[in-house]
């Protein structure tokens, strides 16, 4: 047994990671937040703003990395404090891809300045950010808390999401077969709905990561990585 | 000093992560041409065999974290063997990731059945996922010989298929205006040339984590991740 004072750094060091996680999910939360806002209201002070930040992130995500691997060089840890560690890095990586996603809807904000977001669509989008929004949450409440259960569950959420990303697909669709002078505007909305609904994934995958790391487990059953969009135009043939 | 048996020991495990790491590339790179492949031909049949393929490199990335735990957890890596076994986590995410981008263009085979692919466009995203598949074979061949130079000159080739993909990207809006009846089908071509520029970007994350193994550093310089057509169509405004 090592003694207290060399068990006590090492629970701060963990600590630390698990902190740095929280503000990395707190930053990626309002860059998803503020870039869907920018959007709606094409507001590229805002969509700046959030291109900014992803570089706050990127370098968060470095630094945890580092950090990690200096731990386990150092303290050699094994069983949970070693998936505690591996899963840190992991969750850094999907919130960093998260803040990615955020950056490339914050980018796509002067391509449709010229026509705006048609309100109808723009509410489509803000209902399938806000229901990714609130699965991020809860997922980064799971790993404060650390109930494995309820990141389990949340998993289960993702569908939700995805029939709600198919039905605006359809819909930005028909906006495009519509009226032509609506095809650029509507193919970069398309991506902003798919980097949204890839934010889900991300938390999908923070869920089961919450879940190694507390049981050494990976979650039972097929997971819901993919959209189901794929399809849509199969039954025009 | 361990006996020479324990670190024989060990270099068998590190080989063995090496090995499943390039057979991993070698079934992605397998999934990414036939993808393209069941695409411009609309063979559902070689789509479905990639879909399939999807589920063996999503164990073998399981695996390869499940033994890579193991081994830090026995073994008490440092330095560049530490590197070396995240470096194989890294990677194995990556790789796997390029499966489903795979996967994904796969399912949007029976999407596009009812019109075909129009020949111009098929060749743009044969040529685009010829180059994804080059630089993939590139990094993975560094990976084998321990070339992080190599790698970090891999790094810098993606401009060449963002600006391809770039053109094919104005090229499918332009289908798109032109005729409302093309717009399903350019849509899902749209995000499976989204999919093939992702590779790029896969094998880019993995030139800097062979870079990070045999240095200890991140490389220098802002990465190169994000697409240029966010901004395509800002110019009507």
């Amino acid at each position: 047994m090592a003694p207290s004072h060399i068990l006590t750094a090492f629970d701060e060091e963990l600590k630390y990671l698990q902190r740095r996680i929280s503000e990395m999910g707190g930053l990626a939360e309002e860059m998803v937040s503020e870039s869907v806002e920018a959007l709606v209201n094409t507001d590229s002070a805002l969509a700046q703003k959030v291109i900014s930040d992803d570089l706050v992130l990127d370098e968060a995500e470095r630094e945890i990395g580092d950090k990690a691997v200096v731990i386990i060089a150092r303290r050699q840890p094994v069983a949970s404090d070693l998936r505690e560690i591996m899963g840190a890095i992991r969750i850094a990586a999907d919130l960093e891809r998260v803040g990615d996603m955020a950056k490339n809807t914050a980018k796509r904000v002067i391509s449709v300045q010229g026509t705006g977001v048609p309100r109808k669509l723009a509410h489509g989008i803000e209902h399938l950010s806000e229901l990714a929004l609130l699965q991020l949450k809860e997922v980064l409440d799971a790993y404060n808390s650390r109930q494995a259960d309820k990141a389990n569950s949340i998993r289960e959420r993702d569908e939700e999401i995805d029939a709600i990303y198919t039905s605006l697909f359809r819909e930005l669709l028909t906006y495009m077969m519509e009226d032509p002078r609506n095809i650029t505007t509507c193919t970069h909305l398309l991506f902003c709905a798919k980097n949204i609904e890839r934010i889900g994934d991300h938390a999908t995958n923070i869920a089961e990561m919450i879940y190694y790391i507390a049981t050494g487990a990976q979650p039972q059953g097929e997971r819901p990585k993919d959209d189901n969009t794929a399809a849509v135009g199969s039954s025009d043939t």
